[in-house]
């Protein structure tokens, strides 16, 4: 079928002015007076609606469409006018309306405002609404800004596998992946029968696995689902979420923060370009302060400090603070809000933290005491980026895994890429969510998640 | 570092010519002459190597550097000299080069020619070599060119999930997912215990939710990971593989077939203008015919041809073949390569199947006997696409669930769809490694996937 999109016309009015066209979608607000009618139609599209303005007179199936319910497709055929001195630029003048498909009166959505929890129950609707479309609109484009920022700087997309035999950085608790027939083991189960015969688990990061391929392509970067089975209830975590990882050859941790720098400034550029709309929405009816925080992230330069210097800036005011604070401790979210919300008011890269507190991999400084790790914290979601320069040199390397009682037999491919042409190379991680969560101003990690799945939650 | 990639040079070598640059990369090989020797380096960015020359009475290091092993990491500074002579359009003379990762003599990728099943061992290692260097680009490529396909023509990128409560079309085993500790359970698993509190399973297709988000933003797709627990071992079933699903509201069965169409051969244009070397490489060493084959789908429309005619034309033929061919039969891959390949010699769209083969959400054209289905048949590989209109009318998708033995309260809020405004939709399901083994010539999914897996493989 022939139909023109709203963004089409909204995008180019003069063009339209007094064509006919086709158009499609559903329908948000239905009046009739009686003698005409007026329709809000959204078609997905574009984020504004469209006006149809009926006439008795001229449409055979007046009564039909002005009682049509909202949530109904209809198909119009009708003529484009510009309408400049309107709030809306254009309005379509119906000359047929075909009715798609009914909607019924039962229909969740009615005109009214619904809370954000009442519509996490109807996860299958909830895109219908003005709030989900915006948020799952710039979801999508932000996956895009980042593919497009990677590809055209050269970056290799990797697929590193779901399923996986290792446990990984030890990043937290993991979900079995099986086949055996659960209700009939018997004591220790027979993994010679389950499908990998061995046991399986979802990864919980596809970062060793890009490393090998860095080591080919020397800038590769991966965009999957990733999994933690923890049982944490919290705005901020989900079983089931998307990472991006990049990982680079002949890269050390100043290069790391220059392309995470870049890339979160270039990912909000793209959506301020073409989430205009949305983001306007959000920032009137989720978050009155995101549009101006977005233009100073994307204008300023983000903040690089050493943990050692920030814990020396937070043992100054330590009585505000609920957590001890000490050097070598983990920062609480208390703390880290007090260095990017009072102190700085950007985002601040916090490096070189305490090697008792990161991963295996991280690169040991030459005081012994750090590792060449680097942290992105953002006002008002805390880490959004963890990112470090890895242990290229294999003696250390085995030296830190012992430590941490890591069995580097179980990581031989791991050491390899050590022993044949190893580089110096960094990487980082950036949850996707917790980046949505900062573009639309959503405070809970189940909305902006199309189906999220937590405890007890799986739905769809 | 400012270091200069290869793609930069080969891509404007006059640019470069006579102008210092630092390059980073790996040896391929080394060839020592006692006065000077020469080094093909790859880095990565670009398919091809570069050759550095290096002169004993330039280089303070020169027995070091004469000494590398094959896979070696080196930076060198030197100059670029164009060679347009030379088979090599440049070469870059050396000013000093620093080891920044040895290799050893078992590096496993000397160089002569390996198998593709010994280089399957060593997965984590096979990146390095050209044949694999240049499939993961083009996968690398092809996934951008399908974000960007679909972005272009205003389409939503959805994450559907990955862990499901649901099974989903039936389409096949599926793998469990649980927190449980599986060693523990006497009889009957308890679910209340389990993660999510319910059985879970990792998702064969994303159509499903895709669907309640067309029925939103008009165009979406998914483009994520998808798995099947079936037991077979051939060269075209991975247990973890990735899928594109678009969902189109308000399009029938010729718009699918429509964006198929067009989608393929943006992929294919799009690889074959970016990834030439690749393509050329590939061509030479794996599959003869590869260009030529590229060259002519992207320049002819496909066939379309239903279920009916397509058995017609086979039975006139069916003593050639090992199994039957009759009116209700599902094809076989002999049936379908001689339409693909003897008949038609390019694509073919089979539309129209008997209902009793295709899946329960399929519409039921009017002769009650075949469902509005689509698959795309190609050359070589078999079924690339498979697509079809969905069933827009509640009763009759009712009716089949139940002919099916799928239970409608299971999938109310599928049904629902149809209940609130739903639409004439249609979409299809594009297995992503197959377009791959398309696009490269390699003949088996192991080797188009990073880190397959499949039955008793799970490594790295």
């Amino acid at each position: 079928m022939k139909r023109t999109c709203f963004k089409e016309i909204y995008r180019d009015v003069s063009r339209f002015d007094g064509k006919e066209v086709t158009v499609c979608g559903w329908v948000r607000t239905l009046r009739d007076s009686k003698a005409f009618g007026f329709i809000e139609l959204n078609d997905g599209s574009f984020f504004k609606n469209c006006q149809i303005v009926f006439e008795r007179e001229n449409l055979s199936n007046y009564e039909e469409i002005a009682k049509q319910n909202v949530g109904a497709s209809l198909i119009v055929t009708g003529v484009v006018v510009a309408t400049p001195e309107n709030k809306q630029p254009f309005e379509i003048k119906a000359k047929t309306i075909a009715v798609e498909g009914a909607s019924s009166p039962e229909y969740p959505l009615q005109k009214k405002r619904h809370s954000l929890e009442f519509l996490r129950e109807i996860a299958y609707l909830r895109p219908r609404t003005n709030t989900f479309n915006a948020v799952f609109k710039i979801r999508s484009e932000a996956a895009f800004a980042i593919h497009k920022f990677f590809h055209d700087r050269g970056f290799v997309y990797v697929h590193t596998p779901i399923i996986t035999g290792s446990d990984c950085e030890g990043a937290g608790a993991m979900f079995q992946v099986t086949t055996l027939e659960i209700d009939k083991i018997k004591g220790q189960p027979d993994y010679k029968k389950d499908f990998f015969e061995k046991k399986a688990s979802l990864t919980v990061s596809g970062q060793l696995n890009a490393e090998t391929f860095a080591m080919a392509f020397s800038n590769v970067y991966t965009f999957g689902p990733t999994f933690r089975a923890e049982r944490s209830n919290t705005a901020r975590h989900a079983a089931e979420f998307w990472m991006i990882e990049p990982e680079m050859a002949f890269a050390d941790l100043a290069d790391d923060m220059d392309v995470a720098e870049a890339m979160v400034k270039s990912v909000i550029a793209h959506v301020m370009e073409n989430c205009a709309e949305e983001l306007e929405f959000l920032n009137s009816f989720v978050d009155k302060g995101l549009l101006e925080r977005l233009k100073n992230v994307a204008e300023s330069d983000f903040v690089r400090l050493t943990y050692t210097e920030a814990v020396s800036i937070l043992e100054k005011v330590k009585d505000t603070f609920e957590y001890p604070v000490y050097w070598g401790c983990d920062l609480q979210s208390e703390h880290e809000r007090y260095l990017t919300e009072k102190v700085y008011k950007k985002p601040v890269f916090l490096t070189d933290y305490p090697k008792e507190i990161k991963a295996f991999y991280m690169r040991l400084n030459d005081d012994k005491k750090t590792v060449a790790a680097a942290d992105l914290l953002v006002p008002g979601i805390g880490e959004l980026i963890g990112g470090s320069q890895r242990e290229e040199r294999e003696d250390v390397l085995i030296a830190k895994m012992k430590e941490m009682n890591i069995d580097p037999a179980d990581y031989k491919w791991y050491l390899d890429l050590r022993r044949y042409g190893g580089t110096v190379h960094s990487g980082f991680g950036l949850g996707f969510e917790r980046m949505i969560m900062y573009l639309t101003g959503i405070a809970n990690i189940r909305d902006v998640l199309p189906f999220p799945r937590t405890v007890s939650n799986l739905e769809y």
